[in-house]
């Protein structure tokens, strides 16, 4: 599998400062797949939607289930809130590394002028052992201003602490939805961008989708069609420029779909996947199994130097 | 009584760190039943709901009323706001523990935007020998990110001076009045969630509502129907994980009632209730006759180990 | 006269710290009537509705005039802002007390949804040599939550230098006059209680009125009737708790409604009385002379301990 | 020339801390006519209307050219922002004493709820060697509580380095326009008296308008005609009590009509004239002309001792 | 070619402290053109347009493009915000200087109450080892309240930091769209003396348009009519007064007009140009080519002492 992504020709570490570095080396080669990609294991649908989401694997209510996968199925790190990595990770410290997500927010209230309070800091990430934060930015929301000003002081932070910054660049807002919506490749190209730009070591993004109809109210050349799923893909990869990025799966599909946009971002010059509900939503063995088949694309598609 | 919850499988207090279990310690074996089981007394319906709360039993209008109730009565703790925890509970340091609640406010201007400002803090906590803050979060409020914010503030000053934190967690706002209403099962299903979420060691609960024709604005599986009452209680204890939950009672019901929900929710694996009005708003004889029974299923239903 | 209320079972100074007790004592015991009661000369009219005030008695537009007043007439304490207590106040250090009031508001715009700023500090107050401080908490404005943010600051920072604090505890905004009005019996006597919850030492109060036709919008049981003015007032001070009450007259009213309201407030319970038109917008003379059938009354009516 | 104000009983110096009564004895008896009376030119329009005011004498574009006005005609100081006072001053400093405004806004968007940020800060005035330091007050805006708590901010600082404080007083905003208007006897009353009581050394105020057509929406006494433009200036004199009062001109009037307005604030007791536009809108000669003509007023008017 | 401007009568490093004096130095005379005129490469378009400006080139969406472009064609500096400062500069520090863009917004949401936010810091800019910090001012937004705050900090840090400080200094918002537009005569000449007012050393202005349908909404005399573009730039490059001036090109134009207005700042006593797109929208060798034709330019037009 080749690949040409402007992220190959030169090692990420090598820009980085040694708290970073150290941090980074641990996610990408000395857990998960090991040969510097990323398998990331989120956790933080409870806050984001509430238990509905634990209703098909009852199991998957209680932490421990998520924990225990992770360390198990060798993840290069779980991803959560404070509330579990205080009262959970501490069984696991050692055996699985810890994203601390450091924002949040329900969905209860509807989404026009989001914006993600952060209910925890990178000191709480560095007292808790954790390898990186991870915040979420909402591109184009009308609380913008509220947003960049809350990233820069966790992006300070990181800097400060030598922690990596994994943004979750989600489109967001009343404005977005004019323009083609949240999920259109214009939406997410210019989330991959804005999170590079804002200091994000890592990006993760949403699978960007190719949808005529409403492509036309995005900005030119977005508007004007002629790009494949795959293209897409690849532009998004390639704007977050030395940034790695991760892909993200949404609500639970098939699986021939999953492993295929795998396939996709590998290809593309990305550096992993954050699958949540798709994995955790089954049961134990079932969860295993595509998790295997994951990390043999992930495996065979690349290997990166530190 | 079988009791199957996950947060027997492991004793909250052997992950926390040296301050909150000592200080957790107390209300749960030194004080109140004693058996791992937490039986508080809340006092700030003055500020909540104003003195109209105070007319069916006048007595209770004085502090002295609620503080000896809970001195002699043998309670966890007394919750209670700073200003009588400055005039009032200095003449009961030592013989019942305090609760600060640290935010709070009126219930004049109409709650559809609802967010209650701390008006002391963990340091004024720390200063008058209080056991516990508390908390009140409103679940899914459009200010939501006002919330999150202010309690992450608390949450780490309850970490740096090792002060158990409880929060009430309460669904509130317009958002959630368009999803099944501020007391139905979905809401304090997430409110439970979204409080251990954040970093709470105890959570105080409304008690969870099953009504049909509301329900159908909930998410799914919410709005499909099929669950009781007492399943209802269970779930929302379960989405608690590791912190404790204590049931709270609201206006004043029959006492049938209200023993019956003591026993739900310490079925259900929950660690006791909190009840105010119910108590207080009845006179001397009568009140310490009910919290007898109380203390009487909480004693004879389980047994925790520190 | 005799006086049931609950602030005299035991002495407000008993449990408080050294800083506000030296201070309180000074206003109760040294200045004033002195026999445990607190009579203090307001002057921030100016403020809160401008010169228009001054226009009734020329005399009174000059500080001076004030300043004088309390000194000579042997007030408690004079309360005023900052610009009057940093050009007016030296001049007349040792000979009367000052309280500073740290917040204050124009009355141009309408007050629906009023929140009063802090214009000074605790920390100027005691530069200034004050013996209390004031604050204007608007009971049910929807700015609350700004409010007792702001509250809390100021309420530690007394807690911090010893510093008595006195809250002006006033009903107002949309939704107070929505349930019967900022001086309906309902709203005056929640602020009452409020100020206490708050942390006040003082509470001042305006007049509770009994209007049936207004007090019909009010929760229960205060849109019941029933209540006479002299039960409202007996209500307010005992939901004030042991944070004495002192009470405001407002615009001028006539000589015996003024001393019939002050004969009400000390039957109750209260502490003492605070009116600034009332006896500035008089002559000389005649101010000196009706503040003599208000100390009358003070001293008449009962005597506490420190 | 007699005067009978309130503010000649007493010389404000005596009452101030070292450090404003240095600065202030600078611009009252060091600098300017010399005689304890104030002659300030402001240079601020270029940010508050933008350019188009130095159209009318395009010389005045260039700052050197008020600089030098300044310094050559005598004046107790120039006022200006902090762009000027960094790239302008050096060359002027110990040639002309400098007022910093501290804050300011453009004209662009409408001002019915006007608020002027500070661009600047009392410890910047400190370093540029400022002899005082000007805040605009916004007299009634509906973001009064903004303008108080930044106003205190300033105040505090003056205070703490010893630093005199102006206070542009302007009454402002949709609510006053109501009520009669920005420039009515009773806005500017107000404003008067509101700056002395948030902390003003020094007042500047526009000159009253009376105006028995829009007066008569303003609060009594002021909507009962009968007041003299005499009048309204001697009682807004009054209003700042022992705060020193400066006159503006505003936009560019008649000659006599300025001079006739000079002779009524000094005899109101007032202590000087702050004029822009209507001096430096003149080419050099003809400034210099108007200029002396205003000092020999201030001059012959009367004389304050320190 | 003649220059008469009022910043060429006085260098402005001489006026600078140290730290400022140094940076600008090497900006003006040891890197670009070299003369004392500033040519700037800014890439800050991914941001503040997303990834679709990169189209017309592709290979200008890899940051190295405008990074190997600025240190070989030899400009005065690069512009860009924190990430790519952080991830690409490294590799060229020392080769040529950078700009740090310290805030920045998406055009995702309307900009009728535009607000650029911080999203890095001065101290940020000397930790990278930057020669100059970039800030976006809004003149005349709604929210000018909030910018000129921010700008305050960021200007008190350039000077704690001898930081020079470059201003973008645009009209911005609904209030300017109603007198004549973001791109007027009028706007441009305001935010020139606005960004100077406000403490600029340098100011990037946009090219001002005269368009005599829409000037006939500004005030007067922009109004009135009978200016050239050439005069514009002049009265625009004199309003920002001592603080340097630099043009900008906006979106793509075609050359000659791009060569016209750089003759027209150089001769109004601008000191140079900042384009973007219109250089970097080009191939390798036709970028190369319209930049020595812009150089050849700006060093044949004048020549300014340090």
């Amino acid at each position: 599998m080749e690949v040409k992504s402007i992220t190959e020709q030169k090692s990420l570490l090598q820009t980085l400062a040694p708290g970073k570095r150290a941090r980074l080396h641990r996610l990408l080669f000395e857990f998960g797949p090991g040969n510097g990609t990323l398998l990331f294991l989120p956790i933080d649908q409870g806050i984001e939607h509430g238990p509905r989401d634990f209703f098909p694997n009852p199991a998957s209510k209680d932490p421990e289930y998520q924990f225990k996968l992770a360390a198990e199925a060798g993840y290069s790190a779980i991803a959560c809130q404070i509330g579990m990595a205080e009262k959970y990770y501490p069984d696991y410290a050692g055996t699985v590394p810890l994203v601390l997500k450091v924002n949040g927010k329900t969905d209860v209230p509807p989404s026009d002028r989001a914006l993600s309070t952060c209910n925890s800091s990178v000191e709480d990430a560095v007292r808790l052992g954790a390898d990186a934060v991870g915040y979420t930015m909402y591109l184009g929301s009308p609380r913008q201003d509220d947003d960049l000003a809350q990233l820069r002081g966790v992006r300070q932070d990181c800097d400060r602490f030598g922690m990596p910054l994994i943004v979750w660049a989600y489109p967001r807002g009343e404005a977005i939805d004019k323009k083609g919506g949240a999920g259109s490749f214009y939406a997410i190209d210019y989330a991959a961008r804005m999170a590079m730009e804002m200091g994000a070591d890592v990006v993760k993004l949403n699978m960007p989708k190719i949808n005529p109809e409403t492509d036309k109210d995005a900005p030119a050349p977005y508007n004007e069609g002629g790009f494949s799923q795959e293209d897409a893909i690849a532009h998004c990869v390639e704007s977050a420029g030395r940034s790695l990025v991760v892909l993200s799966g949404g609500s639970k599909v098939d699986d021939e779909q999953l492993l295929q946009q795998t396939r996709f971002v590998m290809q593309a010059g990305g550096s992993g996947v954050i699958y949540g509900r798709n994995v955790w939503q089954r049961e134990w063995g079932e969860a295993l199994e595509v998790i295997a088949q994951i990390k043999e694309i992930m495996l065979s598609s690349v290997s990166r130097v530190p």
